[in-house]
């Protein structure tokens, strides 16, 4: 099958390997020219996923017709603060026919659409997917063991990813509880950023782990409210993601928080990255959600406040461990 | 109050300490001499608490009569193989209105029976109150801050559990579901050795993170069909314990399944071990309770299979992350 994949991050990438080692055709789109150029040359995407040799097959380009035009699947990897506009430049060259996959985790700014409605919404009548699930993008590249979760309104376009995606160490689950998986992979990195502040501020692991089972039980609030199912933030693109981001190595996340939590202004923690840390905005989205829907998410607010109004984290995050973890009382 | 902790291992001594530190009168009976002497002179258990200096207040003994006799508080934290025969060594000196407080994690070989039943079996007429969650015992003498639960049928025990063990930095939550609460801290013993294993095989964090998410799938299951209510396994006991233990610091049930994973037999790795691995002894109750239940439990089961039957690490943890993973499709 031909496939795109637009966007050439260490996600996107990761994306494009795993197809063309499925024999598919794949077509990289990245913004960045040394990005088209390493991959093509060098096979290899030094900038955001270094140490990792991609497939050869991987035909990397700057231009979205070249990379549009003949895809029957098109995978979106782009930041979502420019989901929109990545995808509006590129509609005039997609297929009718074309199934869309929304890898990008995040909420939109100012519409707090989820991803899939930004991309439907800017490709009207194509099949839209939502990607996601405990995936780090360096694992998949090198191959390790890894179960996603493909979510859709219509079965037969997931059921295309599946058999796209799937190989003997990639496992892609179908689910059309779309508005859980997205929100599952949105909020857990606002709680990896919290996690990182937590460490930041000198709490062991003791309190991770409190942390971190509040913050799924406030996602999977939000997430019922919104109309998802509870039992996805149980799952794999719920619980399976957030433990992964909250747990595994460093994510871009969990270090935005780590810096900020032992005192560094957030401007020059961001200053300092190659890449996107989703959940700082997707703090802001999150927390307009929440009120919006009249549901409680104090971790949300805390590292809101830490971010965004110059709260103290030491004061804000043990605060936090105390008065959130009150509410369990009355289970 | 006066209280008294029965078990001088690594949980046992942090919860004297806590307990000392909230200015309790500390009696800590162990069955090891050495403990003793190092507790009363050197306020520090270098054999099973390295590198902590206890609170100078701790009285330990061996003897049951001095440990027990005064005690309105009586913590037992004896390893699960042992803890019927040591309640029932000092049941002739416990107070006929002591509170009992179950620490120990585990099912009893043969009887199935979670801890708060066998200590309510050898302690008639004497409250009994199970207290579990996300707490290594380290952390915990090291004053870093901490969630629990204390679960009891009776809301008076557990408020005086609450009320002794709580202080800024160690929060205690009652419930009302020991049965959950108990199978909690039970199963996520087995799901750390699970996690040992996947990771002694050569698996990443990916894969991680979806063991762990069918781990409590799996637990949930059981512990409904026990009684227990699903969302005490979403909670601090359930979600909580399983992801520190599986996340942490490497703990001994995941150490056992690291190095079975790599191929060294049980034995030897047992033989070398100072403190009890819950989690093999728990893997048999676990798939026997399955088996009564009617209750699938494939993570069990294939961490049986690899500990007592020979089978090859590699090749059912792998067949695991297919066969079991695959469910998840029709959620």
């Amino acid at each position: 099958m031909e496939c795109a994949v637009v966007g050439g991050g260490a996600w996107g990438s990761a994306l494009a390997h795993l197809l063309a080692s499925g024999a598919h055709g794949v077509r990289l789109w990245a913004r960045e020219p040394d990005v088209v150029e390493h991959v093509n040359t060098a096979h290899a995407n030094p900038r955001f996923l270094p140490g990792v040799s991609l497939h050869p097959g991987i035909r990397a380009t700057g231009s979205m017709e070249e990379a549009l035009h003949a895809a029957a699947l098109v995978l979106y990897v782009a930041p979502s603060h420019v989901i929109r506009e990545v995808v509006r430049a590129g509609a005039v060259f997609v297929r009718n026919d074309a199934v869309a996959v929304v890898a990008t985790k995040g909420l939109e700014q100012g519409t707090l659409a989820v991803m899939t409605d930004v991309v439907r919404a800017e490709l009207p009548a194509r099949a839209v997917v939502a990607l996601s699930g405990p995936s780090f993008a360096l694992e998949v590249a090198q191959g390790m063991p890894t179960a996603v979760v493909a979510a859709s309104e219509s079965h037969d376009a997931a059921a295309v990813v599946q058999q796209a995606l799937s190989s003997a160490v990639f496992r892609v689950y179908s689910n059309d509880d779309v508005m859980g998986v997205e929100l599952g992979g949105a909020l857990k990195n606002v709680m990896a950023v919290a996690t990182g502040m937590a460490e930041g501020v000198g709490l062991g692991l003791n309190s991770r782990a409190a942390l971190i089972t509040r913050g799924l039980a406030e996602m999977t609030r939000l997430g019922v409210s919104l109309g998802a199912r509870g039992e996805t933030f149980a799952g794999l693109a719920g619980m399976g993601d957030l433990v992964l981001t909250c747990t595994g190595a460093l994510s871009r996340n969990r270090h935005v928080g780590v810096e900020v939590g032992r005192g560094r202004p957030l401007d020059q923690v961001l200053a300092g990255m190659e890449s996107v840390a989703e959940g700082v905005t997707t703090t802001r989205g999150a927390h307009a959600l929440a009120e919006r829907q009249g549901i409680e998410m104090p971790i949300v607010n805390a590292v809101r406040r830490i971010l965004f109004e110059g709260h103290r984290p030491s004061t804000a995050i043990a605060d936090l461990m105390g008065r959130e973890l009150r509410s369990e009382r009355d289970t």
